[in-house]
């Protein structure tokens, strides 16, 4: 049977891909899906991804965190911003956390319109995420959430990082994936160096966040897969 | 002053970009910009390039020469179908010549209609191309034609070897041009084996068109720039 792992760069291509019967990976390595991941393996009971500021206000009466970020300083009123250093078992266990992400949100409406499932992925679960797409017997779309609906380097790699491990598992690749794939194994070595190329390089240094940065791009220091059921994630139970 | 040298992964992704005051490349390497290269230097008066067979029957009574394909073959009652091999001096000199490409056209209606300057790139006239657009004061996108909107191997190739001979001229790039350039590094040495990784290259063999695709992939065989005028693509006076 003819099995695709394919990568799609950004939301805006979404459209191309047949994803009825695919498991759909979002990806948004800064910081979205890192701090989702770091979330939920530190036990938040679950994490509802909003595009807006103002729709965290939605949620404000139900006892949730809320986290929202303006400028990469935390907005006045909410619990904290979006540093996976706010994801800690002491601030998220027993929680639930409303996120404030424009482009990680967007792929992940996209997506849940017509996947079959939609699943988390970043180097912080790389390995465990790998490990149960190995054994589910479904195509496989690697959706980067990109920036602002074009191309972005870091999401790319992670997608080139999944593609590696899983190679011998799928028979068909689209040309992302095979880009994707080189992109990684040239980068693989310093990853932190090979981002600074990024035009978000700079964007990134002026939000300060360089300690983010480092910390997103740790391999395998968590094993939670977080799985979307409706619009909430929450921790996949394998 | 910020110069932008930026690559376009695909014409879906083209209202990402400011153009107004830039200069875009189209990239269709297989087969669409290289015979459009081609044929220019051979000196073909000038090459229309339509979307679809049926549009090129709307020249048929203009005396040009029309090229048409469907599946690999010449259509019937066309003068030659779209392989470079067919832009030669003895066929196309002083000849309009009407193309029939599907993501070629595309690429080029959609840059029209914002870009300063439209001209034609492959690896065919490269040197002669990245010459040109040093000594232009002007931004620049490179923008690949893809397969049926999406990313594609080859075009990218291209856009990265440009952006190779490029890099000290210009002072912003997107991830795009970063991820192209690595990609075009890795493959240069032998640009044909790469290619064999995209799955386009089944679709190739099956078109039995491996002359072409070789063909295609020679570097700097030309001089000739192709520059849009209207809907008309002709020789660049510089």
């Amino acid at each position: 049977m003819e099995k695709r792992l394919e990568v799609c760069l950004t939301p805006a291509l979404l459209d191309l891909y047949a994803i009825e019967d695919s498991i759909v990976v979002v990806i948004d390595i800064l910081r979205a899906t890192s701090s989702i991941v770091y979330g939920i393996e530190n036990g938040a009971t679950a994490i509802i991804p909003v595009a807006q500021v103002e729709d965290c206000l939605n949620y404000s009466n139900h006892g949730y965190l809320l986290a929202a970020e303006r400028n990469g300083e935390v907005v006045q009123g909410y619990d904290f911003g979006n540093s996976p250093f706010s994801y800690t078992k002491e601030k998220v266990g027993g929680k639930t956390v409303v996120l404030t992400t424009t482009n990680g949100t967007k792929a992940l409406h996209l997506a849940r319109a017509r996947a079959h499932q939609v699943v988390i992925g970043s180097f912080l679960n790389l390995k465990s995420l790998c490990d149960w797409l190995k054994l589910q017997n479904k195509n496989v779309l690697l959706l980067c959430a990109g920036w602002k609906d074009n191309f972005n380097l870091e999401d790319t790699l992670f997608a080139g990082a999944v593609v590696a491990e899983l190679r011998k598992e799928f028979t068909h690749f689209d040309d992302s994936s095979v880009a994707a794939e080189d992109l990684f194994q040239l980068a693989k070595n310093d990853l932190r160096a090979y981002i600074n190329k990024s035009s978000h390089s700079h964007r990134l240094a002026a939000l300060n966040i360089e300690e983010d940065v480092k910390f997103c791009l740790q391999l395998n220091i968590c094993t939670a897969i977080p799985v979307l059921q409706g619009e909430t994630l929450i921790a996949l139970q394998s």
